[in-house]
């Protein structure tokens, strides 16, 4: 039976590094056994410009009959934030209760940390986000707005049951990695009520997971820690916001943006997961063509890992990585002159040869 | 008129670090034209252990009548934050109206960035964080605690009134930096209520100094463009939480925290402002004379350029490069093997030589 795959190119570069991602998963299905089965949704900013919404009314429904979502990148200078992302990303991650966000940061062969004297043995986590509640949450609003007397508020909502279901994904995750550890952010030394009971929902779900060790920081040193430190963690888990800042930061000592996968997951495998490179639509070099595709296929990879298709997923990963530690074809960003194509052309020849 | 200087060496290595600075102060008051009169309070977990209390009541009155402030450390291990951080640091803040907290950010010579290829000309800018609100607030609490369906919720609280007067300091701050540019940290596009308030007050100050420029960043690739770009970087102003991480992550660019200074300021100057390093009370090395004084030291600096004694401000900084440009006498933190004395010897000599 074939993997059912919904396309979403979307915007700027995701338009270039989507169909890179399917010719890898054209070229693994090449093999006996595994099959896909590709359909394109033009769910974008452009698809608002000519329809006045980022996806029709019943896109939710019809996406939610697929395997998984592979999704480029979402909005475009001139398309408000409000528009782009709550019109289309947000609402995916949230009705397909993609309460998990996998971002791993892992320093590839053949690449270069800006961290003096750092190589891939020191750098080798993941970070894993809340993804649907939090700092998110659209609890909120102003009073007195125009006038010197107003605010603005917002709340955080952090549920026990939205905690446990993405600490006990991490814990769970820690487990099955060697080192067995997890750190946790917090803040609870300056945000009173919602990260101490974080923190009290990480020390009950740890205490189920007895194999595995586990720390907490202070977000603040927690950022710090990612640069002085980056050979101490493993798993870290962070609420939406410091998953999102952590998940930014991690990438930046581990090659940039470009390189750097993620993974929207429902953990119950009810809803479709989505899977997403980290980038964005990038539209200081979107049209050019050199966009660097190896977000996308480390996340084609992540996406072969959730379908349970191991041995794709490391051959994929493997091509991937001898391409950079031969370092001849690497594109504008990690100081090469490769194309987008040209990259993957490298990784098809290795994933063929 | 001597500056009345009221210490606190509060816990720690801040019993440590506080006598260096009172050392260089009394040093640089055998000048005509300056002198000192200090008064220490013993406020502290010690003093909590004894009474009960942080700090007497009638503490903030008393307080109020020094000059500045000059704070170690608090905080110690047995000693929960609400009871050390908010029964002092916080509220200190808070009540002396100290809203604006300035974290410089800058290579000394001499020390090692740990990014590649970076020197003193790549790291050169200062952290404007606003110091009184924001995600800080107190507001919040818990619903159906200990069950399946527990919650907590916290609201952030973003003012017009308290953004602009940090605003202000900041785009003012800029205008005496040579490069004239400022950088704002945002989440608009995922917090939909308080951040797009904060631009908008950004949008709105930024247009009452027509020559500074300005730009903002999404507070998660913000701190990637810490360990990326961060020549890129003069004055950068955040909301509390943003700028506690962002004065965090910057210092770790920057030769570590036992180097980084902090300013709470409050701008009317009808209050005290209070001078602390960012490194805080550090059990780990207490007690054993090693904890690096550079970060109070620099905090002096500041201290004095508040009370308009440039002079023995750069004096004292000159003073310190001098020590640092030199990297015969440096502790542990930064390679060597100098206890907190002797670097602060090392500072004395070139001082008075
Ligand atoms: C100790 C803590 C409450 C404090 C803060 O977050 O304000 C500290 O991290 C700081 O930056 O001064
Ligand atoms: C675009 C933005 C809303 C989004 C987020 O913060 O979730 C992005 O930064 C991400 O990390 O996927």
């Amino acid at each position: 039976m074939a993997h059912r795959i919904a396309l979403i190119p979307g915007d700027g570069i995701g338009l270039e590094v989507t169909p890179e991602g399917v010719r890898c998963l054209e070229a693994l299905a090449r093999r006996p056994g595994l099959d896909f089965e590709f359909t394109e949704f033009p769910y974008s900013c452009e698809y608002y410009a000519k329809h006045g919404v980022m996806m029709p009314e019943g896109a939710i429904d019809e996406l939610s009959g697929f395997d998984k979502i592979l999704l480029g990148a979402v909005g475009y200078p001139g398309v408000p934030d409000h528009v782009s992302l709550w019109g289309l990303l947000i609402p995916l991650r949230r009705e397909f209760q993609q309460c998990v966000n996998l971002r791993p940061v892992r320093l590839l062969r053949g690449l270069t940390s800006p961290l003096r004297n750092r190589g891939p043995e020191d750098i080798d986590f993941i970070v894993v986000r809340e993804n649907n509640e939090g700092e998110y949450s659209e609890i909120g609003g102003r009073l007195y707005d125009g006038l010197p007397e107003g605010m603005a508020i917002q709340s955080t909502v952090i549920t026990r049951k939205g905690s446990e279901r993405v600490l006990d994904f991490a814990f769970r995750l820690a487990q099955s990695r060697p080192a067995r550890h997890l750190s946790s952010a917090t803040k609870s030394n300056g945000i009173k009520h919602t990260m101490p009971f974080w923190d009290e929902c990480v020390a009950d779900v740890g205490r189920r997971y007895p194999d595995v060790t586990w720390d907490q920081f202070h977000i603040d040193i927690l950022a710090a820690n990612f640069v002085t430190h980056p050979d101490w963690f493993d798993v870290v888990v962070g609420s939406n916001l410091f998953g999102d800042i952590l998940s930014d930061l991690g990438p930046a000592i581990a090659g940039g943006i470009g390189v750097a996968p993620s993974a929207n997951i429902n953990p119950t495998g009810e809803l479709p997961s989505m899977f997403e490179p980290v980038h964005g639509s990038a539209p200081d070099i979107a049209g050019k063509g050199i966009a660097n595709p190896i977000a996308m296929l480390w996340t084609v990879v992540m996406m072969l890992e959730d379908l349970s298709e191991q041995q794709a997923a490391d051959d994929l990963m493997g091509a991937i990585e001898a391409v950079t530690g031969e370092g001849r074809v690497l594109t504008g960003d990690l100081g090469g002159s490769a194309s987008t194509r040209e990259f993957t052309d490298a990784v098809l020849a290795h994933l063929n040869g």
